[in-house]
């Protein structure tokens, strides 16, 4: 599949740039690479531009920086992680579990968690896939998501609430287990939300 | 992959059987290709003995009937289900998180993860594979602890638990999050065991 975007990338270079969408697909496909190959730290915005043949600020204007690249191109979700942890801290303490579930459900089910179901295939057939994903998912989404709400042991806790999170996506759009899969926001929220709180801020030695 | 053990297979069944180790492996080969085909339900013990050419009968002397036939040929995992019911329902009420806990990362901890991520990695990727999951994971497996610990509402309970599982999984075997994916099993239980409990015995409307 890379391939075949890959090459599908080089004829757009080769064509119109004009309306934006080429320079803009040209640029998710040279930064899907250049995350993979260097991982998240590693590949500077700089790099990514300069394969893709466009103006380093593109990437700030159309995807308000390294992050939100990051979100498009790699986890295929149109949602700036800055805004993403933004909303998963605004409100009480007690109920970051219930907006976590949410702010996860309204994003995956908005495409019937197709871009879920890629991400998984991704992650479970190339290891430099998953090992991107374990430094941004942790450090740069969870992670901050704990420190924001002053929580203790935050590597552990953020590890935790991705097994609640993960599995929640695997069975609801992967493995597609009934009457989870097709059930509505407010019953997950009431079921599962619990469990990731508690994973968050409660008891866990 | 599933063409390359076809056609080992078909060689093998020319050559030599003596030791029972071809026959053995002929028989996971069919019984994987048939369950896929057929579904858990569909798929007969006689109808994968002839297709491996080897009698019925072999298959409760190897593997102690479908089940157990369908553990190893599908799931990959040394264990007869019902065995892993009846340990997973031999105690406390109250204590069957931490046995499904335990008893699922003594079954996947034994080969680093491996052979879970085989099974991810078959299931993102064969629809056919995620359905015949579907259909044992949670009617033979869970359902059966559920209904035997007088749960309510054990559907949905099974494929919250499911939620669980997988998402452990996941994060220790598949994308391998840090202190989690190298955690000792007595923490793991302590942090995850309450969660699972919850889901399987507590309040969760």
């Amino acid at each position: 599949m890379d391939d075949v975007e890959e090459s599908t990338q080089q004829t757009r270079r080769r064509g119109r740039r004009a309306g934006g969408e080429d320079t803009k697909a040209a640029l998710l496909a040279a930064a899907r690479e250049t995350f993979i190959e260097r991982g998240y730290e590693g590949a500077t915005v700089r790099s990514i531009a300069s394969r893709a043949g466009v103006d380093a600020a593109m990437v700030n204007h159309w995807f308000g920086g390294k992050e939100g690249l990051f979100a498009k191109a790699v986890l295929q979700v149109p949602v700036d992680p800055n805004t993403l942890v933004e909303r998963l801290l605004d409100g009480p303490r007690e109920q970051v579990g219930e907006r976590i579930v949410r702010n996860f459900l309204a994003i995956w089910d908005a495409t019937g968690g197709g871009h879920f179901a890629a991400l998984m295939r991704s992650v479970t057939s190339h290891e430099r896939v998953a090992s991107v994903l374990r430094e941004f998912f942790v450090q740069h989404l969870l992670h901050r998501v704990l420190t924001g709400i002053g929580a203790d042991q935050p590597e552990l806790r953020a590890t935790l609430a991705a097994t609640q999170i993960f599995g929640m996506g695997m069975v609801r759009y992967v493995v597609r287990f009934e009457p989870l899969a097709g059930t509505d926001v407010e019953t997950m929220v009431k079921a599962v939300a619990p469990n990731l709180q508690r994973y968050l801020t409660g008891k866990i030695d």
